[in-house]
């Protein structure tokens, strides 16, 4: 993902605010190499995933033009919450520019929390079981 | 209307983009002016003011907190198409930033075009004609 | 502030990111209302209040065309490092829409620490003084 | 290129200020495929390209998650001024869902027009010669 013009601000760098839609490509990213984009969560099972909180570390400026990594991880999944972490690095080098968690409620059409469709659940368990955090 | 700190880019001038949500704002004024505000548009009549073109002359540079005044002027109605045009200037002030015109077709929810509901069509015919364009 | 269409996503609500930047008009209103402007400081005294880091809790969701009142309030000043509060409400309402703290530090354009400017410090300690947290 | 969620509207569709970054994604990488960064254009040579004009027809509403192409082609280059051509696609596709061109002037940091630097302008012309227009 390269660092785009419209996402600089007249400092020189990434606009805080842009690293949160990053994240978000990070977390879609996720669910697609799961197998279960998230598209398909609202359009076949009218389910969707709220963002209910985030917390964002920035560590050092991410510049335009950069080439930009997002490392995502599920931390966890309790009933209908799910917390998701992200760092965000340079591609090809290790120093961390900023790092996040956001927390998630999976709610239905009408706003109220329900549990997350059954494939994406199983999938989701096995992610958490692979990659157990801490 | 200021200027925002996300607004701005590493040109240390507005992005070039943003223009378009003011012109957004202004339109939006323009029908709350007429008491005929666009979210009862979409509420009520299940109504859509959708773009389908932009033009668009940057003259001068936008800056981070600048105030900033969209004049928005109806052009045309023609059926179930509008054209509105814009002058972005700063407070206090009479050069021109920026100008362009949009042009809109009325959707329902399917997409397709539709009339603008009576109340909105009277209002606009009452602007166009107090605001003769040429 | 109005809440503008482009604000919105395809859930019908305020995307999450965008009170960042609410954040951020708050921010730059409560400096101004202190007579010190934040344009001023990056002209006038070649520093900035970069972002070091942001926590923010969702509560309810903000819509198109609703009416923001950011409340923004100075928490701690400490060094370089600032942490400032806000709450989102709807006007004239008194249901929390979103909380939430950002951490700043202050540079130079050399992006090395340094403390704010005289004057800004003196506003900020008056600040502090009026309001004390906790 | 995926759309994000944060592209989108509460129509559903993607807002439409969102295709001027695409065009403008479409443009860098057509200098980076020149071996010509626009990154290094500020950097090394100071020279910066500002939008001067914009122009964008919306055929068919681009959605979440669709893979989306930028066919990007220099149009004109006169002296400072460029003019780039742009079609939206979905990948896979070749219906087009948006067309545009933009105009540009080349400027240095004091926002004088110049020309582009020597390299630039070469492959510039060589690219005009390649794919001429009309």
């Amino acid at each position: 993902m390269r660092v785009r013009y419209a996402e600089t601000d007249q400092m020189g760098v990434v606009y805080h605010a842009n690293y949160l839609v990053w994240f978000e490509v990070g977390r879609v990213e996720l669910m697609r190499v799961c197998g279960l984009p998230y598209s398909r969560l609202e359009q076949e099972f009218s389910c969707m995933i709220a963002v209910a909180g985030v917390e964002v570390r920035y560590r050092l400026p991410a510049r335009y033009d950069d080439e930009i990594l997002v490392r995502t991880r599920l931390l966890a999944m309790r009933g209908p919450v799910l917390r998701i972490g992200y760092e965000v690095v340079r591609a090809g080098e290790d120093k961390l520019l900023c790092e996040g968690t956001t927390t998630h409620v999976v709610v239905g059409r009408d706003m109220a929390k329900r549990l997350l469709p059954e494939p994406y659940r199983v999938a989701f368990q096995t992610l958490l079981a692979a990659d157990p955090v801490g």
